[in-house]
């Protein structure tokens, strides 16, 4: 591979590309813990995911990509979306070296696994570069082996502040890529682009139809973007904004633009911290497992619930318990209802606590646990209340520190149950 | 003035540029109401607002101008923030047919004052052509006055959807168009702009120093516009989306470009409307008013309460009552702290919420009262409690149907007030 000769180690300070980046280990690269599976490819393919933004746009102290939303930060949601994906390999995260312990905390807290993190340049490009040029050095060395073999066969680039994308999308830009050498997403232009004077007035405007927003992510073969950094000018690496103008000028590819979802949007102004929150929270609220604990009342509840939930677009899978098959629940949803009739134990709460904790996915995103239960007692109403609240306050105080959030509901008219509702 | 052949009465049907466009009287228009004082223009300016979205982009069925933050709709606010500058004469609103009697009902509950609601066409020039005209035949049937001299000097266009505008920007605006002969308002690209072949893949990217992001409000002399949609095509009527263009085009001028806030932006996908929401609450949240009553503890809660507002970045005003001068807080705050002592009387509060009522200003925004109780009694709290909480209660049942929030917190350690905060 030709080595441009601006591409000198001994100009790393000036130059702001190291040769060889230094690679943070963070966990156990490659192991694949997807929910979900999606199509394929038979390439490797591994992400640089640029974090080294300062939120000057925000307006905000901490950097976008690290604001939280419901306790975690916006890069743990982004990270999660590519690790979801069975065939990415390695996410190389690129972050101000100031941010490098900040970035390993996050990885720590929340498990990911696929990442590893490399410390940015001082423009975007400059970082990216640092991505790619760590990918290529991953291969050599840890498996002592000559790095073209292990390198990645694509390269996605992707952005911190870009929370979702999903796998059928990255499928689709990393086929592209490995086909046409790179691949953009891109969307409708919301705004007419409009060219300016020097003097500050109109020149023309742009036809909207001929011109499209370019999006992140993009795809490019490693040879492909490569090359492309190898060659590439100071001045591009200083002021460029566009990796596939690079692979167009330095490796002669005219990419492949690919219809992106409205999802791609960036996290740009302090408004869009707003906006991705409540797409965080319409994502998590889309589906709900009631449980009903066998019991005929439970049933007559989850029907009258499946047609509420179904006015507000919820899907409500019921469920007798979570044996066996059943405990796929606990793998796919954020949302359950436990109903019971036992008027002094909360063990299918405690046991439900238990096995969401188990399989570890509350680190990522909070669950909801809501326990109805249904009296079926004489009993007043009042001293029941204080027979029970307060051992499912304790419960929920502790649930609530381990990212499960529980709620009670006590229904006291079991005779009427589809009446009332 | 030159009247287009293309432009003739009788083709109205066919060519939806209606040449007397019916007109909705919706109230006293160009009386002032501003409640702040800006930089004044001394020429009549009016304003064009198309509202004839159908909402397809947000995937909802309320077309997006007309959905409800804090229970008023969208289209609502961005009235407002005409309404409030004291230069601005007509706000032509243009709507859907099918939707002016909504929007006359939105007019009439939000006792909107300088708006009139004509139809709009069957794209977003053709619903602006109608407005423009409207308010140049405004003049002619109400005084009986050529149409020259009634007709506004200026014409602001604007977007529903687009509810944050500020009256310095509007001025910046007026002041530039009455000069130069129209103006624009320019934002930073948020992505890089491509060209693609027709075969789906990349021509070239564009210069992202060179392009800026046309945005609205946009301003042109009555006469510019005017005679930009008398010549224009039926073909820029139905693909066209810049009006900058169309003056430039049909009447010559290069638009003067203004760089804009971010919060110009276009309230145009689902996870906008997140984000209007956002800036809506943080815009009513930005201020409070306590009113201690007099009293000595009031002052000392004051105290506590302003640095703990300051670190949120919130302005807490402090005043003995709301009489004489002091009644200009209930014009300027939406957020009221009233202290009391007295255990058994929810007086001040009535008193409070008699006044925010007689203003009209919560038929726009909720104002949020919080009755902050200190007891100086030794009597134990919870039969306290039982006493008031129903009172309180009550009170904030009826408060809330006028969109008065009432929340009442009692506070029952008075001696040790300045520790425990």
């Amino acid at each position: 591979m030709e080595v441009s000769p601006v591409y000198r180690q001994s100009d790393d300070s000036q130059q702001d590309r190291p040769a060889h980046p230094q690679v943070f280990l963070t966990g156990e690269a490659q192991k694949s813990d997807h929910l979900r599976a999606g199509p394929c490819v038979d390439f490797p393919v591994s992400v640089v995911l640029p974090a080294g933004g300062t939120g000057e746009r925000t307006g905000l102290q901490t950097p976008k990509q690290f604001c939280p939303f419901l306790g975690r930060p916006l890069i743990s949601y982004t990270i999660e979306s590519f690790e979801r994906v069975s065939w990415i390999q390695t996410i190389m995260v690129v972050v101000a070296k100031e941010n490098i312990g900040f970035m390993m905390d996050i990885v720590q807290q929340f498990q990911h696994n696929k990442v590893r993190v490399v410390p940015g340049g001082s423009t975007r490009h400059r970082s990216i570069c640092n991505g790619v040029m760590a990918l290529g050095e991953e291969g050599v060395r840890e498996q002592e082996k000559p790095a073209a073999s292990s390198r990645p066969k694509v390269v996605i680039i992707h952005d911190a502040v870009r929370p979702f994308v999903d796998e059928d999308f990255l499928h689709k830009i990393a086929v592209a890529a490995k086909k046409q050498g790179a691949a953009g997403s891109i969307r409708p232009l919301v705004s007419t682009v409009i060219a300016t004077t020097s003097e500050g007035y109109l020149d023309h405007s742009l036809e909207r139809a001929k011109y499209r927003a370019s999006e992140m992510p993009q795809g490019f073969r490693y040879d492909v973007i490569y090359q492309a950094y190898q060659r590439c000018t100071e001045s591009d690496l200083e002021f460029g904004t566009e990796c596939l103008h690079l692979a167009l000028q330095y490796s002669g590819i005219n990419a492949k633009l690919i219809d992106g979802p409205p999802t791609l949007w960036k996290v740009t102004y302090k408004r869009d911290l707003a906006a991705a929150e409540s797409i965080i929270k319409e994502t998590l609220s889309q589906t709900a497992c009631l449980i009903t604990g066998g019991l005929e009342a439970g049933v007559t509840l989850a029907n009258v619930l499946q047609k509420a939930f179904g006015a507000l677009d919820v899907e409500l899978k019921v469920t007798p318990d979570l044996m066996g098959d059943n405990a796929m629940y606990l793998l796919k949803d954020w949302n359950f209802f436990q109903v019971s009739v036992d008027p002094s134990s909360l063990s299918e709460v405690e046991a439900l606590l238990v096995a969401l904790e188990a399989g570890n996915r509350v680190l990522l995103n909070p669950a909801v646990i809501i326990w109805m239960h249904l009296s079926v007692t004489a009993e007043p109403f009042t001293s029941m209340l204080a027979a029970e609240s307060g051992a499912l306050t304790g419960l929920a105080i502790k649930a609530k520190l381990r990212n499960i959030l529980l709620y009670g509901i006590w229904l006291h008219q079991p005779q009427s149950l589809d009446r009332d509702f």
